[in-house]
């Protein structure tokens, strides 16, 4: 155990399996292009060893952990493991290539949980997330008054956007990301000469709570 | 009426509210959907149920408040019990009926009410709102004068977007969200060629402005 | 002269100059709409009144100074000076017409220059430009480079856009906003498939030097 | 060589090349505009002598440099270097005009290796770059398994958009500039009508991930 544990901790080691998580996300790349007969043959056999490499590697480092229950404790092992297994299971079916190529995409997290500094973000980022919760929430509820309003009122002239509560949030989305909104506005207006408040309202609420939200954020980190 | 303070005060009676409003909102979101018959009448009867259980709560809340006056000295205690009774008005024609269900959009604003945070944070919104006066009114004058200029030159052009002041201020606003504003942009520079001076220096000044508003804003909340 | 004095610092006076601007800018977005013969003969007339009450207001101010040679040094005297003495020039043919309506829709400005709040915002809002001098410069820098690539590329693709160098830098500007990029894009990578990487370098160019113009001022106006 | 160096620190001097540069980049405006015979030989004349000037100012800078290794140690003195003498080669075949013209316009550059504050302001923008390092890694991871699942579900409703990995990363930047990217989205809807989660997932962690990189760079700038 002791000669996995040097090995897991060995730079090199890391620096390999950095490269071998590098060519498996080119060869994902690669895959999206159309290739000659032979280098598909080429690539199956070079993504079979490397999901062999990928099941020693995660071997090696849960024989070279003293205490084995702490290795699942971590949530990167457990999902360096999952994707490692599951990229395991044969495909034969269309329908299931398609799980197995997405898999192989996740595979590309495994940067993520083999380099600390992206690690480190990535926890950091996300301990970010829990202060938005009461705004989101308050987004939300904007989000969701408005969209019974415009189902209520516009649903009768393009269905297309507003034809239930859910199509009319997505279409309140593309409003708040001011993409062609003044055709979807234009296009009330025509029957409710007044639609533009409703717009408006929504615009300046959202960007509004938006930008709380950023001020909240940036306040939060310089007080660390 | 120490019972109901009792039962006020109760954390269960709190979260129960809150499903209620919930469920409620849901309500209004399930109505967008075109539903069976049967599903209607259910959900004009648990609508019903809504509106009663609302208005008990809005009593219990009211009994239970040592200073009657003061019950109605907050806000939201008044926008509270208006929207319970506004509920209770029966709804015959379809004019009414719009309105009625409008009513019932608004009740999910009572999510606000009833979490003591969202009801906070909204506060706060409203306090940095009196800050944004005076930048406001300068952005205001900025937009008055640019469709001023715009509509004695560009009405000829496209009565549509330039015929009179107020529907040039709300083409403005489409240029100072930058939707499509080439297309308003180039359509002018066929007539004058110099056009995009006005258009430039209003995406300048309005940048600019909207700039120093975010950053008075984050300063004055820094400061505190 | 000390009544001129008395009269000009005189709070309820300020107030009625304040509304006098304010009906004059009513009435310029009332012209704006089509009206019937005998309103327009009454805003004639109003307009006129207002004008002689301009020309009244400044003597009053003027007068009312104790240095003379003093009034002028302030820049908002000479403008609002300025806008009564060419509101009074009058106006027979059309082209000196729409002079005049411009004169009258800059009389608007006097709101900022008889309001203190309105004039110190805007003077530390040009207090903060000559910061943005040098930043602005090498974004010009960015700009002219960028432009004079695309001209000597694109310009025999699409003459509209990139005919020579101030079209492109104007394409370009529009490039920036984001608005309908790709459609620039597409269009020249049917000719240059790598062309691609102009207009990205581009993008995160100018948006990593305005993302830097952001946090100087907001340092600027920190360390204040 | 002392009198060199006198020269080269010479104010006036320095005026001077900034005008020269300055009319050397006019000219490179002026000839996207389509001009009569004669003015295009002159501009071939004051060309030539602008690059004769341009030679004898580096060498006045090179002689007049104490030690002369010195002098190449300083990428800005390569770059006018490499600039000059590349700008030296004659121009014959219309292939090589193109990057004749090209030189040109990096002549244009000089303008910020002249100027010390831009050549600061440069430099500062440079060393922020770093700090992107990790979080630029992060998005291109994001952008990549995105832009992988895009591919293996979208390329055959619009291949244009979604043929590979490479365009549909260029579809990706499109939508995460918003533009015209609801577009994207309804076509991909009409064949798996729950891809807005897709998008929308993606918008939400760029953002968020964007937003982190600005904040992290206003903390950086704010701790010095
Ligand atoms: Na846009
Ligand atoms: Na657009």
């Amino acid at each position: 155990q002791a000669r996995f544990y040097k090995l897991r901790t060995n730079k090199a080691f890391e620096l390999f399996v950095i490269s071998v998580i590098i060519l498996s996300a080119m060869m994902i790349g690669v895959k999206t292009y159309e290739l000659p007969v032979q280098v598909e043959g080429a690539i199956r056999v070079l993504d079979f060893a490397i999901t062999l490499f990928f099941l020693c590697e995660i071997s090696v480092r849960f024989i070279g952990e003293n205490r084995k229950l702490k290795f699942f404790k971590s949530a990167w092992n457990v999902f360096d493991t999952a994707i490692v297994i599951l990229s395991l299971v044969p495909i034969e079916n269309s329908e299931m290539a398609m799980i197995g190529r997405l898999i192989r995409v996740f595979r590309v997290l495994r940067m993520v949980s083999i380099i600390p500094e992206l690690r480190m973000l990535l926890n950091s980022l996300l301990k970010a997330l829990p202060q938005l919760g009461y705004i989101g929430l308050l987004m939300f509820i904007i989000f969701y008054i408005y969209a019974a309003i415009g189902t209520t009122f516009f649903a009768s002239i393009n269905p297309e956007l507003w034809d239930n509560i859910s199509i009319s949030m997505l279409t309140l989305f593309r409003v708040m990301t001011f993409e062609d909104w003044t055709d979807v506005m234009y296009e009330t207006m025509a029957h409710y000469p007044l639609s533009w408040a409703y717009y408006l309202s929504f615009i300046f609420l959202t960007a509004f709570a938006f930008l709380n939200m950023i001020i909240g954020i940036v306040v939060n980190v310089l007080e660390d």
